[in-house]
């Protein structure tokens, strides 16, 4: 044990799509004294295998294990040196991972794709969360989990993902049977990684939840399995099953050779594995009930704790313990938000609006905003949805579609631009408004994220919401997050409340809404949810149509060409 | 009368937006042996006025009737000379415009604008078919006309439109009292040019049919313009009301002082005054029942014979002899056009894209209608309403705005182009449904204007409609039509009708329909429609609210700035 004069510190690793970060954080308040990023070699396979350069078919998207070796060996070292501390005072390291992302292993957890003759193998690769190519299984999961009416669909608002461990279990088993029977253990990354660090494999509580369908101590039973592939019948007994442990526990203790790779003592304990959107919420000093934490990105996750269990309608999840121990955590989504602004921004925007941002040094983003925040709330006449990537929450489907009505001649594109920031925020309420209607009512909003930068769009949001917006006040999170349950793990505060109330950092109403906006745009909400019902609930299925037209039409081309 | 041996010839002015075209044309066949353009020296003010430069109130649009002068004195001679022809050999002329444009004169047909001290009175002026500025009159005319049932409005699709005269005249009396009295006629560009060529003032079928109200041989009362402004009970007895010359008839003989200025011979017959759009019917050899004629440009204008008078729901109107004397001339309209593809064009093409066409020396429309051209219907996934300048026809409703449904993050701005061209042919569908089903079947379409230049496009019109689409055989439409008016009032042929066949010109089934992608535009067709009902016909009437909105966001901000 360190002197109490001594200050000790905690190392937490967020494990991106794209890079590692490591974070070096002081264990009594939570300071972050220094951090370095480490890419991944292989970033992300999605059109070829890297080895053998063979074409991936559409919709995959696989990584490279040893990738994430390299960031502790790597990131490690040089956020302690970016700290300036002595690696003795390190008392506990911590883990989140994108979720869900899958490794195939064998007994003693060597990825597949690490044996010898399997490196040509794509199902040997990490199946990484934005692998979409599991869809068919989702569905006759979804269909013969329907039919059965299992107590465990309304827990995930009523539809398992493509994403999440059986749907991409099935895959691997229907796709390359001989691997899929070689394969000891399908692990989530986030586990992988702390067996790499521990020698112990740990199924952490959150992924499992959320991701691996165990609820209430059990997974789908085997007639279940069967049902949808006699050859899957084992998959849970044989496969996926292992012990569990809960957020903040230890996994257990840093092993010789990852003590060599990270320059960390040897014999430090190792949080059990997170998910990089989960562990936003103690990062945010959020582990009580109410306050929901979005972490706003590409897409929005929402996490919030609760004391009670409801089925709220089209959440992603709610999982005993999923976000801290003790309470229910729940997660919501919006399954595209600043994708939509990127998109619009790549595709739809003049050269004379580029040219200006160049000219001035800003980036587009910046130049639309400042010419949209010039507005009165409703003046460019604009109304969208925010459906361009599906409806996650709460309509949970991905045959809807981005939606503009209002349009005029006189329609310029930072006006569709603020229209589409505007949509998301939509979607937000809507997504706060299941929960209150719930009865699990939303008494705080906290923003995380990349977008929280954007203030523009953070006042819309408060505005919208007609709530005050709370933010994070941490760049990184994720990794401030792991380092909060490497403290909790290591001891130095005895729950993840209390590490987060020492150590997580927000700023309260950073955002208020402003009493004329909010009321302007509840005139408009009430538009968004005319159009959100009548579209997203079976008024007109114009959206699934087009859909369905556009891939036999895709299909002709194929056939044809 | 000329020797048989010595081929006679006519000459046809059409007068544009910005400029006005003289061709000149062999009576025999309709050759056009030669042209010539003249800009008009003021072009449309919609900003200032010229003569002061003092600014002019949102939506005005005025122009100076000299500069129609200019074109007799330039572009006929300039015709004559590229024609190569002796002017001895013209045996009459003919004239379009576009309508409702409107002249207030003094007894002598002298604009009031050239009268000493009103040089600076906007209303002096003309007020351009373009000018926006009466709908408050125009919206009271419809309250008022609906209240008293009369039985004018339905040969107008049951709207007046703010252009047409009634509206631009209540408007002229209401803001500038003095000059309405001072004012003797208020008269049609199309009227007025012709009362300069020969000397007489006769009023033209066409525009007083279409844009004066006049049905069966009467106007609206003096009660039902009493009640609209009690000053304005005598607007038809004192300022419009004149005698009507039939189309294809002659309204005199050319002036001497008309002679000096176009170098044409004295005495020869000038033809009544036309309309732009319904003039082109004759160009395309159409004078007989069921054949529409879509002139496409910014916006399209569908004008079609009928031996019959029907209600047909939201055409522009419906007037005896108001194409062809002996036929109903049914008029229909979509307001926006190629004004949709141009904004799109302008504002939403990114920088790779425009530079692209730059590179390949190709406007960016070619670019995109090349992208475009490559997908399978439906490939594209998307749906549009075209309504970015409202609806004319079917709906009347300006009020309306566009809409875009089926947007992914793979969306790219080609398929959005594709969609609006085909949301434009989806809505010249539903026109010629309406018709169809109201008892005046359309059997031909034939298409003019500019836009028929994009192969593209055209073929998306046969392939939406199911029907072959036939195609002018003159890039100067309107001037061929008024030389074929010009011909008959020469009586070189006993009715507009001989002169079309004998000097029309069109390419019959130039595009014919697929029927495989007909049978795919049906579905899509289906889903357009149900859009259109839903959102056109009450079931929504969120772009209405959108509007509304708008202009007091709009209000808000002038107001506070």
């Amino acid at each position: 044990m360190q002197q109490r004069n001594d200050p000790a510190h905690v190392v937490g690793i967020d494990y991106g799509t794209l890079s590692g970060r490591a974070v070096v954080v002081r264990v009594d308040d939570g300071a972050e004294l220094g951090s370095a990023v480490h890419p991944y070699r292989h970033g992300v396979m999605d059109t070829n295998l890297a080895a053998t350069g063979a074409p991936l078919p559409p919709d995959w998207a696989l990584q490279v294990p040893a990738d994430y070796i390299e960031v502790l060996q790597h990131a490690v070292p040089a956020a302690i040196r970016a700290a300036g501390i002595d690696p003795a005072s390190v008392i506990g390291v911590g883990t989140d991972f994108t979720a869900c992302t899958m490794v195939p292993v064998t007994k003693d957890g060597t990825p597949l794709n690490e044996l010898p003759g399997l490196q040509d193998r794509p199902h040997a690769y990490v199946k990484l969360w934005r692998h979409h190519a599991a869809q068919a299984q989702a569905d006759r999961i979804n269909e013969l989990a329907g039919q059965r009416n299992v107590s465990w669909l309304p827990r995930y608002g009523g539809l398992i993902s493509s994403e999440w461990e059986f749907a991409k279990g099935l895959q691997l088993l229907e796709e390359d049977p001989e691997l899929y029977e070689r394969m000891d253990h399908w692990v989530e990354a986030a586990d992988w990684i702390v067996w790499q660090l521990t020698g112990n494999y740990v199924r952490n509580a959150c992924s499992a939840g959320y991701k691996g369908i165990l609820q209430d101590g059990a997974y789908p039973d085997r007639d279940f399995l069967a049902a949808l592939n006699p050859d899957f019948s084992g998959f849970v007994s044989g496969k996926l099953e292992h012990p569990v442990g809960s957020l903040g526990s230890a996994a257990g203790t840093l092993s010789e050779q990852a003590a060599a790779w990270t320059g960390l003592p040897a014999g430090i304990p190792v949080a059990v594995g997170n998910v990089d959107a989960h562990v936003c919420a103690p990062a945010a000093g959020v582990a009580g009930p109410g306050r929901m934490v979005a972490i706003m990105g590409t897409s929005t996750c929402h996490v919030m704790n609760a004391e009670i269990l409801r089925d709220v309608p089209g959440m992603c999840g709610v999982v005993d313990g999923g976000i801290v121990e003790g309470l229910y955590g729940y997660e919501a989504g919006q399954s595209g938000v600043g994708d939509i602004f990127g998109w619009f921004t790549a595709h739809f925007v003049p050269a004379e609006l580029t040219r200006e941002a160049d000219d001035r040094g800003m980036s587009v983003h910046d130049l639309l905003t400042e010419q949209a925040a010039g507005q009165e709330v409703g003046a460019h006449g604009l109304l969208a949805l925010d459906w361009q990537s599906g409806n996650r929450s709460v309509l949970v489907d991905h045959e809807l579609s981005g939606l503009l009505v209002g349009l005029t001649l006189a329609t310029r594109p930072h006006e569709v631009y603020r229209a589409l920031l505007e949509a998301t925020a939509f979607g937000t309420r809507t997504i706060v408004e299941a929960f209150t209607s719930s009865g699990i009512p939303v008494t705080e909003f906290v923003a995380a994220g990349g977008l929280v930068r954007n203030r523009f769009l953070m006042q819309i949001y408060a505005d919208v919401l007609g709530m005050p917006i709370s933010v994070i006040g941490s760049d990184q999170g994720p990794a401030l997050g792991s380092a909060i349950h490497a403290a909790v793990a290591a001891g130095a505060y005895p729950h993840v409340r209390d590490a987060a109330a020492a150590m997580g950092r927000v700023h309260r109403n950073e955002f208020l809404p402003d009493s004329e906006r909010s009321q302007a745009y509840n005139a408009l909400y009430a538009e968004y949810t005319a159009l959100h019902d009548y579209f997203g609930r079976g008024g007109n299925d114009v959206m699934r149509k087009l859909k369905a037209i556009r891939r036999s039409a895709r299909l002709v081309r194929e056939v044809s060409a």
